[in-house]
């Protein structure tokens, strides 16, 4: 059963989502545990989000001295903080209008930082120039994902506007999507072969569309969300012909692009890879970049702040682009602080290099750590079965479920991963996402869970989990 | 001419706005002066928008200690940050998932501070009852607008939804509605009687549209932006009273209550008066009151947060607006922690509270200045009239152009006010907008400009602005 039919064309009719009758859940649970009811757990984890600070991962101090001061710029005459925490606020300061960041910025974001984040991209790239003007900050990447999507779908258009997106997918895409009155074009990638995209899968997605919608773009997630697979350069290589062919605009959900754990995988930009393809492909194809500082290491949801780089746009829509960022006030200004020190971090030599290296280093630990813990104990509990974690920030493994336990789900009206997640709330006191919020194949059933977390706090996820799931087994047998 | 009818009904036909030609040419001017050209001013005052950040006014310091202590708890241990900014801190920081404002928050924002905010308005209003799960957090007013109108405006009805909408109004609000495909019907303030809002032209404006749309609701704005009226309560209650018999959801933009500056003016919310008003009215006149931590003497416009109260909704509504503003991640939770603050400042006997009272009645006694300053100066000078300001951020003159500028203008293709203020910055570095970005009646023009800055700023605006309008019609004439 897959979820994105069950939900309407518009905003309006959207259903109650699967999560909000968890979080209902929850929060019920949550309340008997303060008024004192025993349970065996004291305290609910809630690793639904890719929230890292949520779950106990420390935020990274540069980051923090730096917003401080900007905030509160007595801080800059203190000998407390390092000087090139100093230097940098003074700097961000001076880009603000009325050295404030309490002054409204450029809707677009302020130029200092977009001129910095495309020197970021350029470095990243292997010197693939990269030009400001191309790059849109806002409040985060799904908000610059639903501009991008409101220029590329018509609603008014007699054949629907349609847009491949994999399968499993994150909620808050398809919901944009289907809040624009888009089609969404369903491709699965292979889980039996480590979720990879597969382009004869691309291909019969498109056919399978023909004149029912009309499909305009093709949206990746690399690295995986949920899914976890990095996408080899190959593979990159392979879909950017497939749009080539097919004349799709391309969007690329490269958010967790730092988040890189499997010991061979590598992530390679698909700007990168286009700039290597050289002309036509280089110079014809539409692409769009999404990253965010709510992601990577960095892990400040909170701020709110993404950004978009634009390839091979035509001037025209651009234009439009340009006046639907600008309808309203953009990002916050502390959040785009926070993208600038994300793609402009302390150097080796800088004051603040060796303490920003190590916090680095130790969360690069941690979730190296907690990613195999997560494949070795998944791996040897009957009925998961857990693809390995190479980057993102999630597991999602396959669960099978007691057909005792799909029925009496189906009985309560809801689908069986919630079935599952529901109880598990419930009865030990993790808070997951059921796979059916992803999509998913028929009579497949996932679990998702974010894997950012202290190590110990892991530890105690997949023994909850482990616990849980061998009593709901039994129950159900 | 009234430029709404210009823009298109759809975002993506969206003119380019008259600030986007203003602002090229500000970029321009910027440059030049950045290059060494010799004008005769040497930077730009840009005071066309509600930032007093942008334009001098310094943020309050308890508001910037409290946030810099939730980005970096190390200062917590600080002896240096007086005890109820750190009590606060704390405080705040347990609200926040994971201990952290780097966490994503409820979309609808962070429960201790929706609770914080509707004891604010219960105590703002003599007591009248207010629910935090009446209340939704959001990056700012113009995003909870947008959220109400995109339930209450049916693109798909075959008579468009009409909004009643002052004229005057600030363009964002013209540009939510426009890019909802909404109907905006015009009524005018009476400028002549101080900008004062009259059920007959209500009445007018309703009954001019009959058959033309379905009118669903009226926008109101107390203080007026740009008309610097602030309402009376008996004008309140006539408005309550017509909505009612119409039908009409009330839409109240009551940014700027706290900036209220005329002697005799008071701001009375439109809750409390539909309190008094006693049942049935209370109970039935559907209302949602807007506020935001951009306005007010705190001005903090870069940290994006407001809320949205709403009253007599009906349930099923309130459901689909809850969807809404729960589709993205909701405000940043230090907008939302300086929200917060605004609706919860220091009190008599707090440590902090010597200072914030002096902070405040700087900024007041500033502010009051200014507008006797503003008022004086261009009613003394020819071809300017302007009415009191009562409150709100703006004073909005009428300039009376000479016939042969007007000429000048329409050659130029361009609205004639938009053709002053480009000669205005050009000459005169000065930046403000056109009374055409906000409607006027047909033959009036006037500008707009922000009354929050220091005071010799304002004394630099006027002296620019009164020898330039000086030259200007000495040019022409």
């Amino acid at each position: 059963m897959y979820l994105f039919t069950e939900i309407g064309s518009n905003v309006k009719n959207m259903k109650q989502l699967e999560y909000l009758v968890l979080a209902k859940q929850t929060k019920k649970v949550i309340n008997e545990l303060r008024q004192g009811v025993i349970k065996p757990y004291t305290e609910v984890i809630d690793v639904c989000w890719g929230d890292p600070h949520r779950a106990g991962i420390k935020p990274l101090s540069f980051v923090r001295q730096v917003l401080a001061a900007c905030l509160y710029p007595q801080l800059l005459e203190s000998d407390k903080l390092l000087v090139d925490v100093r230097q940098r606020a003074k700097r961000l300061l001076e880009a603000c209008d009325g050295g404030s960041v309490g002054s409204y910025s450029p809707t677009t974001g302020i130029p200092e930082i977009s001129q910095k984040v495309s020197e970021f991209i350029k470095k990243r790239d292997g010197g693939v120039p990269s030009y400001p003007e191309n790059i849109y900050i806002s409040p985060g990447s799904q908000w610059s994902l639903a501009n991008i999507l409101n220029v590329l779908v018509n609603p008014e258009a007699s054949l629907r506007t349609g847009v491949l997106t994999p399968v499993p997918c994150h909620i808050t895409t398809i919901t944009s999507l289907m809040g624009m009155g888009a089609v969404v074009i369903p491709y699965y990638l292979n889980e039996e072969q480590g979720w990879t995209l597969q382009v004869e899968e691309l291909q019969r997605a498109l056919e399978s569309v023909k004149g029912v919608c009309n499909p305009v773009a093709l949206y990746v997630i690399n690295p995986g969300n949920p899914s976890g697979l990095v996408q080899s350069r190959k593979s990159i290589q392979e879909v950017i012909q497939f749009v080539s062919e097919k004349r799709l605009f391309l969007l690329a959900d490269e958010v967790y692009q730092d988040c890189v754990f499997g010991e061979t995988a590598e992530f390679v930009s698909y700007k990168k890879v286009l700039a290597e393809l050289g002309p036509p492909l280089s110079d014809t194809v539409e692409l769009a970049s999404f990253h965010s500082a709510s992601k990577g290491f960095m892990g400040e949801c909170g701020l709110r702040a993404g950004y978009v780089e634009l390839v091979n746009v035509d001037p025209t829509v651009m234009q439009y682009i340009e006046n639907l960022f600008s309808t309203f006030s953009g990002a916050p200004t502390l959040g785009q602080i926070a993208l600038e020190v994300m793609t402009n971090p302390p150097q080796p030599g800088d004051p603040s290099y060796p303490l920003y290296k190590k916090e680095m280093q130790q969360i690069r630990t941690t979730l190296v750590q907690n990613v195999k813990r997560v494949y070795e104990v998944l791996n040897s509990l009957p009925g998961f079965s857990c693809q390995p974690v190479e980057g993102g920030a999630f597991a999602f493994p396959t669960i099978h479920l007691p057909p005792k336990a799909i029925q009496r789900a189906k009985e309560a009206g809801m689908e069986p991963d919630t079935f599952y997640c529901l109880r598990l709330v419930e009865e030990a006191g993790l808070l997951i996402s059921p796979g059916c919020e992803f999509g998913q194949k028929e009579a497949t059933y996932h679990i998702r869970f974010c894997i950012m977390t202290p190590q110990d706090t892991m530890v105690e996820i997949l023994k909850r989990l482990s616990n849980f799931h061998t009593k709901f087994v039994k129950e159900f047998s």
